[in-house]
């Protein structure tokens, strides 16, 4: 995925004008406070070592913050670490190479990658294009028939935008209990849902589960890399021993930042989610102009996967002559395992995603 | 290690006054352009991804510098990642599991609970104390009779601050071309030598060859977690690939004020030698006054390594009870491979170094 990125930026140092619909960079400004915090924090020297398993602070914030809704969860149960990375931890912690590992068609790359890192063996299962890729029962079945020792859920869903249901979600707890297999729910992108209701799978009672989480996307500042698990006493210590192997820990400054943003998150989100909303309509207007190609609109974040299989292109080739011919950056969706897709970003700056939308559907409209 | 920074933290916040002499995260002020272009970039919002392989800037600004020494080196034989997480990432993508990895005792941490992390079989040859822990051809003879897949170098050493010879380096690369073992050269404390010139593994052209570095101990930013590594271009391209899965990218405003650390690093690195030399004696000076107790003054950096077998307790031992009657925080020898042994960090704050170390003489001549 970050090929498109060095292949984009390279075209870029090199003068050519490129509409950045690739990667999940949101543009927007990350709120004030966290900004002067992180400045105020680097003034103060705050540039030393801090505690492996996260800045106490941060992890009492968020412990405090989770608990008022899940009031099981203590400080004990927060790690924190670069969200990526803990998807590597995880896997690498709870499985052992050769283990089946199983995660929904389209999906988040690094899945596969920290999957292929750990000599995993991965057991994919398609979601059906035409229902918006939503996961239903017979997916879960499906995925179970392999008796995974893990499996990857993810909603609200990278790169199909879908928000899973209550009732399967239940479906597939109940599957995991019965299985004893692991479970990461990757909630990323919870928090800004718009189109349907958030339900998160810290409503399960079950000591196989880890949730993990960002602060990139709500509050735009991934470059940040502080991301967080929700998980049994046991694996946050287990987290924590290999954060503090792996890298010791993360900066101070950067989570002194974020704590700041813990008390602003509700607000936040609810902002962000009415802008995400409103620009994922304009998207919808542009796209539709462009033929031969059909889309879902998504039930929350800022991604749209659309279908190019019509075109006659593969996604590869179509990526490569459209940043070539306009200089616009999109995602091939084998990157996510679904090779007839593009995932278009709509999280940059909305001058350049119109322009480069509009441009996109030029494109698509004149191939022959 | 960290574990005595948790527990010392943890009595600290209960209100007690705790002396720091654990760690190797430098209390100087690091320099001011590399925060304020720190801010500047935070100000500007690059709060985005970046490159995984490093920004594009930072890894030409090192490919500059060093090619001022080493001629053949270019931006393709530089990554940039933590120089911890490095460790973990080298030897992962350089070895299987089972592999046998040497390494020289006294060692940083880090190496043992990479090889453990990475299921390597660890050969380990302790060095002569009565010599200052410095590196012999009799030493590398023994390292070698295992065939080691992968041999760790750390000169100058942490925690010994010992330098090796140039003969003897040379000899261990000679050995290590006979058995195509790879070499991770460990030089993040090469910049802080002022009592015997540091010879860079550098100086030899061999394509199994890594060294690795950071920017934490010179600039005093060890909470920037931004190092870098030296090798062959496919190395790096490896390291590439391996950074954009573990975590992504780092952030670019850390790596943009270390953009503006590289072009003052003959002029810092001279300064902070003087400045150790000197902290160093007044160590001395203290611990001189210590009975029973034994050390070599360190060529290098900001480690006195100190051997304590002859008190009748044990590192840990040692260690629980100076901070637990005295508040001083020190670093067991075993976390090193040598159990006889504390590891003293005079890189903090001055007032608190002299006082925790006059407590530490003071709790050494009471023993009973």
């Amino acid at each position: 995925m970050f090929k498109v990125l060095d292949r984009a930026s390279e075209l870029e140092r090199n003068g050519k004008t490129i509409f950045h619909l690739e990667l999940g960079s949101p543009k927007n400004y990350p709120p004030g406070r966290i900004i002067n915090k992180t400045i105020q924090s680097l003034l103060e020297t705050k540039v030393g070592y801090t505690s492996p398993a996260g800045l106490p602070d941060l992890r009492q914030r968020i412990a405090s913050y989770i608990s008022n809704t899940y009031p099981f969860v203590t400080v004990k149960n927060v790690a924190i670490s670069t969200a990526n990375l803990l998807i590597f931890q995880l896997l690498d912690m709870l499985c052992d190479p050769g283990d089946r590992v199983a995660l929904f068609l389209p999906a988040f790359p690094t899945y596969f990658a920290a999957c292929n890192y750990t000599q995993m063996r991965i057991k994919s299962v398609v979601l059906d294009s035409n229902k918006g890729f939503i996961l239903r029962k017979k997916d879960i079945d499906r995925a179970f028939e392999s008796k995974p020792k893990l499996i990857f859920v993810n909603s609200a869903n990278n790169p199909s935008g879908a928000v899973y249901d209550e009732n399967v979600l239940e479906y597939l707890i109940d599957k995991a209990k019965r299985h004893r297999s692991w479970v990461i729910s990757d909630e990323t992108y919870a928090s800004l849902a718009y189109k349907k209701e958030f339900f998160s799978m810290l409503n399960f009672s079950y000591e196989r589960l880890a949730v993990i989480s960002s602060f990139s996307k709500i509050y735009s500042v991934p470059g940040f890399r502080v991301g967080y698990a929700i998980a049994h006493e046991s694996v946050i210590e287990k987290l924590s021993l290999s954060s503090s192997t792996l890298y010791s820990c993360l900066p101070i400054f950067t989570q002194e930042g974020l704590v700041q943003g813990v008390s602003i998150f509700d607000e936040f989100s609810d902002f962000m989610k009415k802008k995400y909303r409103i620009t994922c309509r304009q998207c919808e207007q542009i796209l539709k102009k462009a033929k031969r190609i059909s889309f879902t609109v998504p039930d929350s974040a800022f991604y749209i996967f659309v279908n190019i299989g019509k075109l006659g292109l593969s996604d590869i080739q179509f990526s490569n002559r459209l940043l070539d011919t306009h200089g616009v950056a999109v995602t091939p969706g084998s990157s996510f395992g679904c090779p007839e897709y593009i995932r278009i970003a709509f999280c940059g700056d909305t001058k350049e995603l119109k322009i480069g939308l509009n441009k996109l559907v030029y494109f698509v409209n004149n191939l022959t």
